[in-house]
């Protein structure tokens, strides 16, 4: 066990740096306990913490001192700063202190200095005239003094600026740069969880999942018993019949054996076999649909809500036309519900999301971040969005489940 | 082999309804024959064609007829539309004509009469008092007399419209509603195709297939030899690299294994590394770079240009500054290629495009609807967007060429 | 007037070349005469058309030919090509030609040349061996014979790919880089036609209308008598009689000087309180309701349909809570309907789309271009998409219609 | 002067809790004085806060507490929750509660109850038998007893999960949906502020400015001074130049009035007719460029880097081809920059955003949701998005600026 004292200081609960500082410090696997706090009594007084930082080792704890100089949080024992000379032009000695974009100071002779320009990603060289200043790798030449380590640099965090503020910090945290198979083995891990715990889960996929092919990866999920709820529109529901009976989404092929079908009009020919069938369950009990989703739910008595809306063609006899109605009757499945996934679905997945305790896990999977952010929008702030290919997406997390 | 005449008329050039329908017929498997084509004379005389359509079977004959009706062409043979009577209310006869939203005509006792509101997706039924209406499914009653079968329906081209136009037509082509297996599954054979026609494949990526978690995917295409050059920026050869040595991109851990190695500066100490040792090939030779897809580009020879960007950390010893000196080394590497593919990048994905003859088969790839689109904006008119994630995309990609 | 004879040959009809070369030359304000068209008979042969292109003056022809030549429509006169020597490196002659990234050959002493390396935007160098490459223009020296004018060039237009494919050709007709007050001119007075030829303007408003701060401006538009028709969900009525009775959209207030009403249950007191006056129109009758598009439409008469969805809060009073109903109430009030405007809605646009005749000028805004492309896929092909800020498009059309 | 205390608990700290809590008082135009904080001591340890909420008066004072309330903070001070019976189907009581998603508990006769299914946007009503439960407005019914005001209800505020997390909390501050006129006046606020305290305006415009029709309006901003250093590419430079010397923007007319100028390679022509002359400087002394952002860039001497990038066609002169010069020159010119407005850029956005100090007051203008979010993910967390059209943007900002 290895551990050191850090020091935040400033707007540090409004400014979200003190929570940053915690997150960082928990996030790498150590953990922390609080020395000494002092808040602020008013909107004016700056608040000040010291943390101590406890780690398995001194090699995490050294790294995550440098992590968390970049949020601004200092070590209270200070040392001046270490200076290698380089031996190359345009190449820095090992171990150099990377800059922040953020107000930096270097402890020289026991006094502190002001780094002059503060850039990211960048070297700190200390001039022969005891200037401070930053500079691109490609621009240090041999033999200048460059900081290395992180003794005697100190980052000042940067606050938000307050007042009426129209704006809102923009935050990176849906994004589709992040690493796939990592978050779908996660939200397989999470599903799993729940189920574990008896909690159910709810799916509610759009058309989207028909069309681009992932339909037997979710009917594959629905006969393994991976789900316990599941809600959708007339549009899911009749392409996922389609391509089951007809092998088309929308009159689209969708392998590449299938000899086209041609057939524009297929999906409405299918929903008019179900509606002279009477519903879903009867075109299964007469041997009409074989396959799919909804079928796997016919099977397993997986219950459905098929809510109506006003684009729908037909609809199918099991979809609601009153969308209270249809609204009403998803509230009566969402007792024990712990897990739900949206996959590309915007309307239905806003109707739920606006349904669902904030307890509830909610995996938003969509290829548009603009449609992630929408459901976080309307208030569901327990979601949490993936920005990929719900096809790809589909296949692999049925991959984990139902192999 | 059956055949059928049908013709078209109208402007029929200009608004691309000719083409339209000898693509439908080429894409269903069957052919056609020129049987009269008049074209106008000048802007303001409409054409008419009749073309002869032929199938391997009736019952292909029979789809393709009513998929080009759809489009405006009608029979030349023509008899009055057969109705059948509704049996139920909501539910309509077997075979029912689907509407389009288009201008359409039913012949009635001999004579052509015009279905009144045109609707999508509809039926289409006739009054007593001898009107012709489209109801939509839910609206029929039992006894409707429905008109089933294309017999004497005729519809009419919608004609583009003219004049000085500011705006264009929207087309649907680039979206990401397709079936994501075939795809990748068919750019797959296109590469097997290039390749043993003995042409080059070159590959593009951005940063996003390393933080994508796709590098080694990009790396086990290289090994196997499906690449032959790589134009890339500083930033996906910095990650790829990050990626191998330290297991991180961008510093964020790739794999859940990996303990997190903090280091937001990894990429700068890894890209001081590089230059250290003066080049990639070096930190390879040196055995300080043991994986990734850099590494089998200089272990198998795949001659790679890394063009310099005024975003760059570092750069790394291989990336060229000049940017007119990179593009053309890029122009140096192009002859032979047959195959581009785009990985989620922006910048080199338009550079090369602009380089590339207009005959290479191009494929472009990424999440984000708007940049497949730039690329086509800036003239790159043979590339074929694929709106995907690149993580998945590529792990696929490598498990139909490299598994 | 004047004229010259142009020749495509190849695919032209289904590679669309002839239908682009047709809209380029009425697109520059000439017109054309079809001197000799030769349709091949089968999908194996290929096509020709000799054209001639009438330009009310030279300099216009001139350039039109110049512009004919990049889609593959060359001169029937030819000449040798014109050379001139460039005075100074990286400079190019005055006429330089201008290169596509088509196949291309240039005539020498009367014989056709291939140029070895197409490349877009380059010069064409004929070599002192007789060679002739594109060079980009950096690369030229002083002293190189550059071609001139478009003598003696020709360029082979580019056929697609036939076969079974799944990849559909990019295009690019759907762009956010448009110069918008343009755009925004001819929507106005594709409205004022409409209008003046006594159709109806059909108006389908999103909320996003509402948060960003336009609602002010399509009430304007509503009160000057530019719209007939309203279709449109509970959310953007809901936000409209907010924004006007609470003056704020979700809770969030829509000008500087509205102090903050705080209340995000604003909306939900909204419907409320229409709830308990029973309509809208009754609202307004008792003084409640004062401003705002919703009463603006009751104060002149404008029927609106209010169509639910299943993520609707309340609803108010005026929404058909059945879906099939509320179809059936948007289809009666389609006759007569010329022009349909979508502004920032998905749900009630593609309904619309749903409904509409073909002939129905249909202008699609938002800011996703996703939003613009799938409205496209569900069959509304004569919809035309402009991705732009709802908020500022409404104020500039509401500044040319009731100024 | 009004004043109430409110008390948080739990991981008030790390779940942001606390910090949003304040962020409430804060921008309602309150304020507050902590009474109470305990720090948990470790990360298992819940921490308390209690809060002298302090507001002009008792009507904002009672908005603020109803809002807070929502974030989970209660009031010290409680009563039993009143009840008001319904009048009538469907319609709630004045004042009634509006709940969150959040667990909620009602304190009856003494007693907190808790709700038991937490929804938001729902009444509390009290059934007979003392169940407490949300109901949706449209399932009360005359006589139901529902909770109004806030008095006896407690929410608990949802805290973040912890554990190795590859997700991120979904955020959705990056928006097209907000009022974009308050955007724009606030914008134009920051930049006179800045002004006036002698700092200095950073633009980064990418070529889309010039493709909607915006290049004017940002001329005019210059030449009223509003500019005081501008970053670009090839790309910015040379439309705005074409723009100017021909009317078209990549071959594309920007006005309708100007005749078609045909002309792909409009800018080739352009590059090559500066690189004769010299310089953009000698192209305006020459008088042969007399308007346009560049030309009021030359004529106020507004220093302007323009740095290459290998996608570029020619350059212009003014580009520096060499990248790594190219950002030395730009660090050259950001001593005293205040404000950085990013337009329409990627690559020079991102560039510009690796060299800035934290402290630049910094805002990205994109259509595209994908460029803001991706500006973040470089580290310029100081940045604001705003999703909007950057033609429109620019036209009222300069109405607000230089009218």
């Amino acid at each position: 066990m290895a551990s050191e004292r850090v020091e935040v200081r400033g707007h540090i609960i409004d400014s979200l740096i003190l929570a940053k500082v915690l997150d960082v410090i928990l996030d790498a696997g150590a953990d922390y306990r609080m020395v000494d706090v002092e808040i602020g009594r008013t909107s004016a007084d700056p608040s000040r913490a010291v943390i101590e930082v406890q780690a398995p080792d001194e090699e995490l704890l050294d790294r995550l001192l440098t992590e968390l100089l970049v949020h601004g949080a200092n070590r209270v024992a200070q040392a001046d700063a270490a200076t290698v000379a380089t031996d190359r032009d345009g190449v820095l000695p090992e171990g150099f202190y990377s800059t922040t974009n953020l107000p930096t100071q270097v402890r020289i002779h026991g006094r502190w200095v002001d780094v002059e320009n503060p850039e990211m990603d960048c070297a700190v060289v200390v001039r022969p005239d005891g200037r401070v200043r930053t500079e691109p790798m490609h621009r240090v030449r041999a033999g200048d003094p460059v900081v290395v380590g992180r003794d005697g640099v100190r980052v000042q965090a940067l606050e938000r600026p307050r007042g009426a503020n129209p704006f809102e910090f923009m935050t990176s945290e849906v994004s589709s740069e992040k690493p796939k198979d990592l978050l779908v083995a996660e939200v397989a891990d999470r599903i799993r969880r729940a189920k574990s715990m008896g909690a159910k889960v709810l799916v509610v996929p759009g058309p989207a999942v028909v069309h681009t092919g992932a339909s037997p990866h979710l009917a594959r999920l629905v006969r393994a018993g991976w789900v316990d709820v599941l809600f959708a529109g007339n549009g899911f529901a009749t392409h996922d019949i389609e391509s089951n009976v007809v092998g088309t989404s929308l009159g689209v092929p969708l392998t590449g054996e299938t000899p086209p079908e041609g057939g524009h009009a297929n999906h409405l020919r299918v929903i008019n076999e179900v509606r002279r069938r009477g519903s879903i369950a009867a075109a299964v009990s007469e041997g009409w649909l074989t396959g799919g989703t909804m079928f796997e739910c016919v099977q397993r008595a997986v219950p459905f809500v098929l809510g109506g809306s006003v684009r729908d063609d037909g609809p199918l006899p099991d979809v609601l036309p009153n969308v209270v109605e249809a609204a009403d009757a998803m509230r009566a499945q969402l007792p024990g519900v712990g897990v739900a996934l949206m996959l590309a679905s915007t309307l239905h997945a806003i109707a739920t999301g606006n349904l669902l305790p904030a307890g509830v896990e909610t995996f938003c999977v969509d290829i548009n971040q603009a449609v992630v952010t929408k459901l976080a929008d309307r208030g569901s702030h327990q979601a949490l969005g993936i920005v990929t290919d719900v096809g790809l997406f589909l296949r692999t997390l049925a991959d984990h489940l139902a192999p």
